[in-house]
Parts: C-alpha cells; sequence; structure tokens
C-alpha cells in the first residue's frame, strides 16, 4: 500500500463499508426511438432519419440501451432497494444509522403525471420502507445536479469528522424517464437507477481506508442554465410541460475545461501521485466526455491514461442515471460484476462527478 | 452573561452574523377565503357557513392574513432577496462565502402550472442571482419538510466544526400558495416567504456566542405521511392534481408529545438550565399548537412560561410559510419590528421546529 509522505494515519476517516444498487427492469433500446419524431432546440423538425441520429448518438454517448422502471415503481422505492443491499452489504444493523442521505432532483414522479413529489422528503419515504424505528437517524434529501450522491458523501464525510455522525447511507436514486421529452434526442441519454454506500467512521484505520481529500464546485455566473427544464422541441407538444433540456456543447465544453482541474486539485489535496490513482468512478454522463475528462486530466499531469484500466464504465447498457450512475458503478465493481475491474484494499480511487447546477465534485478514496 | 460550568470558550463556534427576509406583497386576509367551497378530506361538502369556519381557524392558528407571492415571483428570486439582505446585515463580501444551502419543500413553481423546478437546484439561481462568481461557493438544497431551514444551519455548524466552511447562508424559501387546495380548511394556514442568515465560524469567542447544541429527530414508522401531497377535497376538481395535505389533528397530537422532550435534549445538552432561556423562535405552524410545544416543555422542567415574553410570533399576519418562518421571525425581532422583542449579546435564545417528514430539530444559540 502506498502511505503517501507525512500522512498520519490516526485520524478519523470515512470508509464505505457497503454497496448497493437497484437496475430498474424495462430495457429500452436505442431502436426503440426508431420511430420517435426529433425536433432541434428551436422546434424545427429534425431532417436526418432516424436510424442514423440514434446511430451518431451511440458514437457519441457509446449508449446501446438503457433501463426504465416500471410504471408502479417510483424513485424512493427504488432508492429503498439499494439502500437495503447497501446496508446487507455492509452488515450493519440499520438502527445504527445516525443519517440517511438522499440525492436526486425531482422527487417521486407518478408514471401519469408530471408532479414532483418530495414532500415527504425521499430520504423519510426511505427511512419508512426500510422500517428504521430510531428517531435519531436524520433522513434528508440532497439537490446538487448529477454530482448530489457524491456530495451527498463529502456531506457524510464533515459529519463524521464534525464527531456527529458514525454511520450514514448515502442513496442516489432517480427516474429521468419521466421527465424526458420524446422529441429531443438528448432525451436518448437519460435512464433510471439507484445506488448506494454505507459510510462509517474509522479511527486509526491500520490499512490507510477511507476518504482522503475531497473537492466541490458550483458555477453559476453564465452556467446556471446549461442544464434545466424547458418546454418540448416538438412545436404541437403542450408548450406549459416542462422537461429535462440540455445545452449539450456547452455542457462538454464547460466539463472539459473545469472538471479535469478540479480532480486534478482534489487528487493533488490527497498528497497521492496520479500513479498512485487505479480507477477513476466518473459519472456516466456520455462516453466520448468522460474519456475526453479522463484524457484531459492525466494530460494535466503531462501523461497519457489507459482509459480502458483506469476508467469502468456501464453507460452502454444503463445510459446515464444522473445521481445513481457513481454508485451503481462502483457496486457493480465491487461484486464483480465488471470482470475486466477490480477494486482491492489498499487502492487508491477517485469518484468524479459534473451537472445540473452547474456543479462538479471529487473525491480520493483509499479502499 | 451566563457561562455555564466547564464551558470551554476556547473552541471554534457558529454564530449568526446577520439576518434578511422577505415577506411578499399579497395580503390575502382571512375575509378572502369567504367564497371558498370546502369539502373535508373524505370529499363531503362542509354544510357549516364559511364565516365560522374562518373565525374558527383564526381562534386555533392566530392566523388574521398571509402573504402571497406575486405570480411574476419564484421561490428562489425571493430567497435571493432574503439572502442578499442577509449577507448586507453580516457586511461580508459575498465572495467570501463557502456554501449557500436554500431548504425548500417544492422548488420553484410557475403560478400557473402545478410542476415544481428544482433543476438546477434553487441554491444554484440564487448564487446566479447574487452574481457570486467564486466557485468554491458551494450551493445546494435541503429537503427536510419546515425544519428544512434549521436543518441547514445545523449542518453548516457541522461543516464549520469539521474545518469544510467557514462561511455559509443558509436560506429558507417556500410559495405554498401554489401547492394548495382552495378547497381544504387547512389550507388558509400556508403562506409564502423567505427568510436567510449568514452563519461563520467564531474562534475562542470572547463572549461566548454561537450555536451550544443541536438536536434533529426523524420520526417515519408510522408517521411518515402525516403531512404528504394528496388529491383535491373537492369530489370535482382534477383528482391528478397534487396538492399540501395534513392529517391535522395526528401533527398536533405528535407534535406535542416529541417535539417539547427534543427541545430539552437540545438545551441540557447546551449545559443551559432552562431559566437561562430568554427567548424561543418557534416554527410557526399554529398559535395554539406552538403554546401547546412551549407550554409542554417547560411542564417537563416543573415550570410554567410567560408565554407573551418568551415566544415572539409573527403568524397572526403572515401565516405558515413553512422553513421561511423561523429566520423571518428571527430577523423580524434582531431589526426590531416586533418591538415587545428584544435579544441582546449574551442572551441564549432555542430555534425549534417540526414538520413533514416528520422531522423536527432544535438548536440553543447564544446570542
Amino acid at each position: 500500500m502506498l502511505i503517501y509522505k507525512g500522512e498520519n494515519l490516526n485520524t478519523v476517516r470515512t470508509i464505505i463499508s457497503g454497496s448497493g444498487s437497484y437496475i430498474p427492469p424495462q430495457v429500452k433500446c436505442n431502436e426503440d426511438f426508431k420511430s420517435n419524431e426529433f425536433f432541434d432546440s428551436k422546434q424545427g423538425r429534425i431532417p436526418t432519419a432516424n436510424e442514423e441520429i440514434v446511430e451518431k448518438f451511440r458514437q457519441i454517448t457509446g449508449i446501446y440501451e438503457r433501463r426504465y422502471a416500471d410504471s408502479n415503481q417510483s424513485t424512493s422505492g427504488m432508492a429503498a432497494i439499494a439502500g437495503e443491499r447497501a446496508i446487507a452489504d455492509a452488515g450493519i444493523d440499520p438502527e445504527t444509522l445516525d443519517q440517511i442521505i438522499v440525492a436526486h432532483n425531482f422527487g417521486d414522479i407518478d408514471a401519469h403525471s408530471v408532479q414532483s413529489d418530495a414532500t415527504p422528503s425521499l430520504a423519510a419515504r426511505v427511512k419508512h420502507i426500510l422500517g428504521i424505528k430510531n428517531t435519531a437517524c436524520v433522513a434528508y434529501d440532497i439537490l446538487f445536479g448529477c454530482p448530489g450522491w457524491l456530495q451527498g458523501v463529502i456531506q457524510a464525510d464533515a459529519f463524521i469528522k464534525a464527531g456527529v455522525a458514525k454511520k450514514c447511507l448515502v442513496i442516489g436514486a432517480e427516474t429521468l424517464s419521466r421527465v424526458l421529452d420524446p422529441h429531443d434526442r438528448d432525451s436518448m441519454i437519460f435512464s433510471d437507477g439507484a445506488g448506494a454506500v454505507v459510510v462509517e467512521a474509522r479511527e486509526s484505520a491500520p490499512d490507510g481506508s477511507g476518504i482522503l481529500s475531497s473537492c466541490a464546485r458550483t458555477f453559476t455566473v453564465d452556467e446556471a442554465r446549461y442544464i434545466d427544464m424547458g418546454h418540448s422541441n416538438n412545436p404541437e407538444a403542450d408548450q406549459q410541460i416542462l422537461y429535462i433540456k440540455m445545452q449539450g456543447r456547452k455542457v462538454y465544453e464547460f466539463a472539459l475545461k473545469h472538471l479535469p482541474a478540479a480532480i486534478k486539485s482534489c487528487i493533488d489535496d490527497s498528497g497521492m501521485p496520479i500513479t498512485a490513482i487505479r480507477k477513476i468512478f466518473i459519472h456516466q454522463a456520455n462516453e466520448k466526455l468522460d474519456e475526453a475528462i479522463v484524457n484531459g486530466l492525466y494530460k494535466l499531469y503531462g501523461l497519457t491514461p489507459d482509459l480502458p484500466s483506469i476508467m469502468p464504465m456501464n453507460i452502454h447498457t444503463l445510459g446515464n442515471s444522473s445521481v445513481a450512475t457513481i454508485p451503481t458503478l462502483y457496486d457493480m465493481v465491487r461484486k464483480g460484476e465488471l470482470p475486466e475491474h477490480q477494486v482491492v484494499t489498499g487502492d487508491v480511487v477517485v469518484f468524479a462527478s459534473v451537472g445540473a447546477g452547474m456543479h462538479m465534485n471529487a473525491v480520493t478514496y483509499r479502499v
């Protein structure tokens, strides 16, 4: 194991003691979009044939298929399943949890409605479903765009370091299938899912496991509306209804310009050299963008990464489920579901995300 | 000033360095409800005359009138005004803020829509409106029912104690007028507004100012749905649309059973005797309930409180604006807008709230 110069192992560290995820059952393939009527953001019909649109989409995003929740499922219901699995994996008594933190962006939305419902908070709903009786277990929701789950981990780490919590369940869950505009090509990116971890305080961890550093940023001067809610691209659709909208080009350029530097700042704060980083668990936003970000990070160190070994990806079959992507990806690697990727005790990994806000964050973690 | 036995003044404390609020312009009087058609929760028409319904409502809640946002206003817009006022009151450079925390429950809702919109997060919108450029100022939303603003303060205190923040802007803002069912008597309780504080780290505060203790609880086994979203009481209304709904009797009994004990636990943790508490800033839920809670608290100590001097209230003219009530009330007292109540340096006060989740919390604070 690499111990960095001057590293103090006698401090309280936040470790990930368990993970879980829930991948909803409905498989939506790219070819399922072949009869959609696509319009551009100026509401002009896109003349290109759908086969060509979908193929170009696949080349950029890497997505072949994605998962949607069934109509009787909810964000909080999926969150509870992922949370229960993380608790079982950690082997803890759920009554010993100090906090349940649920990251999302749209609350629960009934499949036949456009209304978001987060009263009570999704964390309270999860706590109810899990049947946790301990009233000192505080359950709250955090909204921080796609980086919300990782921000929940960063907050849990702060609570642990402040001595106000020892065990937290941090969940990211979303049903983007209920806020997407079927007339917008970008909507093919989005999917549903839930991922969770249990984080715990470890005093004087002999193996140095735990969160080594973190970093969070919010850009709002020009960037606040790069991802937001807007009306359908189809001029004949009900223009009162809001859907998730992205200024794709701006998001791409923004992420590429700022996220590599934020990740570097986080890694440098950890005391670790870039060569010690075994895996980068990056928000599954778009394959080309994710590759460009990781290439950009290594370029800041004058290096070229071996992308296939450093960067586990599951976007090809799961799409972009916002807050759920990183914990789902990490859970799959921990459980051996992506055989080409392993993490073992002592490995140093990075989590990183960017999304609506625009927010971004990163965490350096020794497994 | 009362220094409790064994109190260590050489610690980092979280002080409130400024406050601000925004009270929207539309005055909605009780008599404005006299032509509403009221139904009960079983969708039966209430036979009582509206004059009698409204008068009984006033006797229980203490509310004569409440404020609604104008149709061109938004929750985030009001939040930004309150935030700007708190920043000005604290006399800080907004670029030195480490965090902007916005508590709400329904995001921004257009006056002509039922859709909640919190993408980007309201905190990002506030940061945008305030023109804050510093990207290290992290802006996130917390959902924790009515106690969300106070929970934001508790989180800011943890971040300050963990050394990850020194200055935070904590805002509570809500437009309940956009989620209320005009056919439900309970809807007369709800109002709109925004309140904010700046909290800052103070090392070795000579006057002992700052947060002395805090307490938070989440009850979800039986209580998760005491306040939630449901359809209109009017059977002829669109039953797809969700409105805020309360099981008033259950909320009342729950709050009275559990909140006094939670506040006592918080006060006792601070080391302060109950006799040292000068003011209790309680969530403006309902006058009778608030009085019963404070009476219940003092009863746990075998005492009877002097309610008019201990408990500032503004519910009579402002109604229940959820997350906004406590910071608005505290701001009004600080600024001398409730002349019968003053707080001066050294006073020990309590903040306490209860609401959807069901969540509750309390903070003991030396001014």
